[in-house]
């Protein structure tokens, strides 16, 4: 039955995910995300609460801009105040007057909700949510009724939390949507207290039932596991944040979500063959929220396929499902293997074929390889998130390399000179490319950053593409902190230029000479690759 | 009975969590992980696979160092090579010289990874399962036996899978771990095969069976989930990791499980009273290991309690369990709106007594101070490896302190001159102390070591017992990567005259200005207290 293997997503990052700690969306910032969970193909976006938010309301008023192709807006908004009627709420106005095909009235299910926050009585409580669906399905909207804090009222007191849902099926809501807002339940209670809830509402409607639908928080590191238990017990309405975004602990992540309901319990949640966009579009939400994702993100995050420990790495290339749940393409994902001490001859083998394609496990190279790695780890050196620094010297051992240019001399001056209320930074480079010098002096926040200002201003005059290429990351490690200041330390860089990323390091002593290598690989990197791009060879 | 309301922990941060991308720990950091874990009260420390990894073996010699209270080590590796004995394997002998008392075998139960993986037979699978632990069983040591990805072949071949377990338990096993290794399968799953190994492991011994024990990866978000099935089913020993760290998307974060089992399921796991410890020493873990901790981390984060939304603020003052699902304290972690207000102060007053003791929670200096560190934390300070800074900072508003030296000016040069094969590191730094200027000059492995240097030279004309003062550790953590070499920078330094240790901070844009500030907090916090202890006053 098509009805069974599909069900709705609704993402809210717009506005439970804008409650999270550090999360501030522009205007801008929202028509981005918009676009990008509507290329995703949800059905759903709840984007705001335009009666208590004004920000949210200037989204709605913009929404037009957006050619939306797969999914529909909400606004979310409260019942409507005691003793008062739908219509003359300002806040009901707000949400007719925000445009939204659907509207998301949320309502208290727990009784020391309605008590002791809401300070009404039980009864006014249900009238309230009977009174605001009605009005608004009268409106000819879409109703959805979110039912918070409905698994804890159903705990103290299942008749009450059930009644609230019955008042909401019978005033015509369309989905009623059963809450974890504090998320602190397991996904056995979640179960039980949906098939109540469905049972419910099968008696209220016997020809055409609500969708219910699952809307859960992550305070117990649960959030996934009791949407998946909801939608087993018979939700088919599924909210979340597609990167987990949400007040506290965060909404259920839909990037978790969303696959394992795909590849594993075949359901339908996307339009076909828009699941491998989810890695990068989940990457780009982050992005424009400024957060930086955690690499161990199920399906989607930058280490969810990578393999570190040898036994790992060769039992991966010698059949991909020993230790991988899914093909990592499936989710737009990549397999990362990574160069370490715990890695083995194959992932270095795979990896040097990137720059060679002819080498196997057994070429001669792969040896030199991997003892120079072992040498350089034992010296601090880690190439994990450093994969092109890593080609580079391939690319080296192979002989396929050739220095595009030359540090010749760098002068770094970090100084709080007398009088001066403050520290500055200035650096001067000297580079010599081909047969040509240059020099370039920059001012930095700090010695790190005027030393990179300085080395692209001489290098830029060479090689102009230089301009797009801009730091993204930026790690210290202090290797081993037992020679205090003298200890070695590692620098970690990733660079982009708009579509691709690429990670370098460096070691030193010395943190000005470790940033200098890694900035050096870094502009070799992208100058090598661009000029394979364009001549189909480099060497 | 005593037994069901209690399990075992077994925490792999310094095996399966040094597998995660990104964490590379020294020998110091692992004995300081250690230490950490055996404060919380774990069972059982997996400290790492000394047969494959020289750096593990190396901990293992230095392990008499640690005085542990509560846990025991045990070292991981795997079974004997095929078709030849245990007592000849050098893998096996190096598990017994590690001296560990515990030692976990880990060892195949899915057919495809025995034929594609492992090219034994099935049958020959077996007899190195049971002739391992039956060997080591022999040599006195107790047995852990880690049935790798258990899940997937119980599905794909479930008489093999369990006639492994079987193997196990005939040999002697005291624990038999159930994996997940890659994370794929969901909780119903994980509870159907537990039932099924506690079945046959039942079966083999009649008196005394082993305990069963759950391993899981979090590649579906699932790991922490799965683990709570698997003790609902029965298991009594769970392996994960304090702060979540493994391979790819990393094991079971016993920081959001541990909680889980004692709060809501009255199930003990650490020694009475330490629960309280586990938020502080989840971030003390994450800390060594130079890893962001996310601050949405259920229980521990640092928004796990943070109210943003007007509605929750609201209640969640009217009254806690509105909007939080444990009390926040219960784990040792603070809610957000009230820190400055309620949670902080009882921290800053008990702090700010060691400078004066009738400092009460109610002295007007602790809202002062705890406003003062609020904005401070805003802007990227962190004093919790810093008490010297702190000390100081409560010395200054409490009127207590008195400068004992200026740096009127430094110069810091880091350059590689033309025509040198190396770089170089160079300062001079000038002091004023009372009325006396002193400018002295210094070399260094990197500019922060050579200001260090230039200005213990300036200053010990003045302080003659700074020559026993020596930087025992120095951490840089970028605060925020996204401005890359522009972003703010915390410096994190240890010292020791021999006898006591204190840690300071500094923070900046610019490293090296970091680095000053922290380095001027330790010089000033030594001299104080030598000031203190030899005229019994200060100021």
């Amino acid at each position: 039955m098509e009805r069974e293997n599909r069900i709705e997503i609704l993402d809210t990052t717009l506005r439970d995910g804008a409650q999270g700690e550090g999360i501030n969306f522009s205007l801008r910032d929202k028509l981005a995300v918009a676009e990008a969970l509507d290329e995703l193909g949800v059905s759903w976006i709840e984007a705001g609460n335009p009666g208590s938010n004004p920000k949210d309301m200037e989204f709605f008023m913009h929404a037009g801009e957006l050619k939306l192709k797969n999914a529909k807006l909400c606004a979310f908004g409260p019942t409507r105040k005691k003793d008062a009627a739908p219509g003359s709420d300002p806040m009901i106005r707000s949400l007719l007057d925000s445009g939204a095909e659907g509207i998301v009235i949320f309502g208290k299910s727990w009784d020391l909700q309605v008590t002791e926050v809401l300070r009404v009585s039980p009864e006014e409580n249900i009238a309230m949510i009977a009174e605001t669906i009605a009005f608004l399905k009268a409106e000819g909207r879409e109703v959805f009724y979110d039912a918070e804090h409905f698994f804890d009222g159903w705990k103290a007191n299942p008749a009450y939390a059930l009644a609230a849902v019955a008042a909401a099926v019978d005033a015509g809501a369309g989905r009623v949507i059963l809450c974890d807002t504090n998320g602190g339940n397991f996904p056995d209670l979640v179960a039980e207290g949906v098939k109540a809830a469905i049972r419910t509402a099968e008696e209220r409607k016997k020809s055409s039932s609500p969708l219910i639908g699952i809307h859960v928080h992550n305070d117990s590191g649960l959030a996934v596991a009791c949407s998946i238990a909801a939608v087993q017990a018979g939700c088919r309405h599924v909210q979340g944040t597609l990167a987990g975004f949400g007040e506290r602990c965060g909404n259920a992540c839909l990037a978790s979500l969303i696959p394992s309901l795909e590849l594993k319990m075949n359901i339908r949640c996307l339009p076909q063959g828009n699941l491998p966009m989810i890695s990068a579009l989940t990457r780009r939400v982050a992005e424009i929220a400024n957060v930086s994702l955690s690499g161990d993100m199920p399906y989607v995050g930058g280490h969810a396929f990578s393999h570190k420990a040898g036994m790992h790495t060769d039992g991966v290339l010698k059949n991909s499902r020993t230790f991988e749940h899914v093909d990592p393409a499936m989710v737009g994902n990549d397999r990362h293997l990574l160069m370490s001490e715990m890695g083995g001859r194959s992932a270095v083998a795979e990896r040097a074929r990137k720059v060679d394609p002819d080498i196997t496990r057994e070429h001669p190279l792969v040896s030199v390889l991997a003892g120079k790695l072992k040498s350089l780890e034992a010296e601090g050196w880690a190439f994990e998130g450093a994969d092109a620094s890593f080609e580079l010297l391939v690319r080296r051992e192979l002989g396929r390399y050739k220095p595009l240019f030359f540090i010749e001399a760098y002068r770094v001056v970090s100084e709080h000179p007398t009088g001066s209320a403050i520290a500055c930074s200035h650096a001067w480079v000297k580079v010599l490319v081909e047969d040509q010098h240059e020099i370039a002096a920059a001012e930095g926040d700090g010695p790190v950053n005027a030393l990179d200002g300085a080395l692209r201003r001489a290098l830029t005059r060479f090689y102009p593409e230089l301009k797009k290429v801009r730091l993204d990351d930026y790690k210290v490690r202090v290797i081993d902190g037992k020679d205090a200041t003298a200890a070695r330390v590692r620098v970690l860089i990733e660079s982009t230029d708009g579509s691709l990323r690429w990670g370098t390091v460096g070691v030193s002593a010395d943190i000005i000479d470790a940033s200098r290598a890694a900035l050096t690989d870094s502009i070799e990197y992208k100058l090598i690759g661009d000029i394979e791009r364009r001549f189909k060879t480099y060497l």
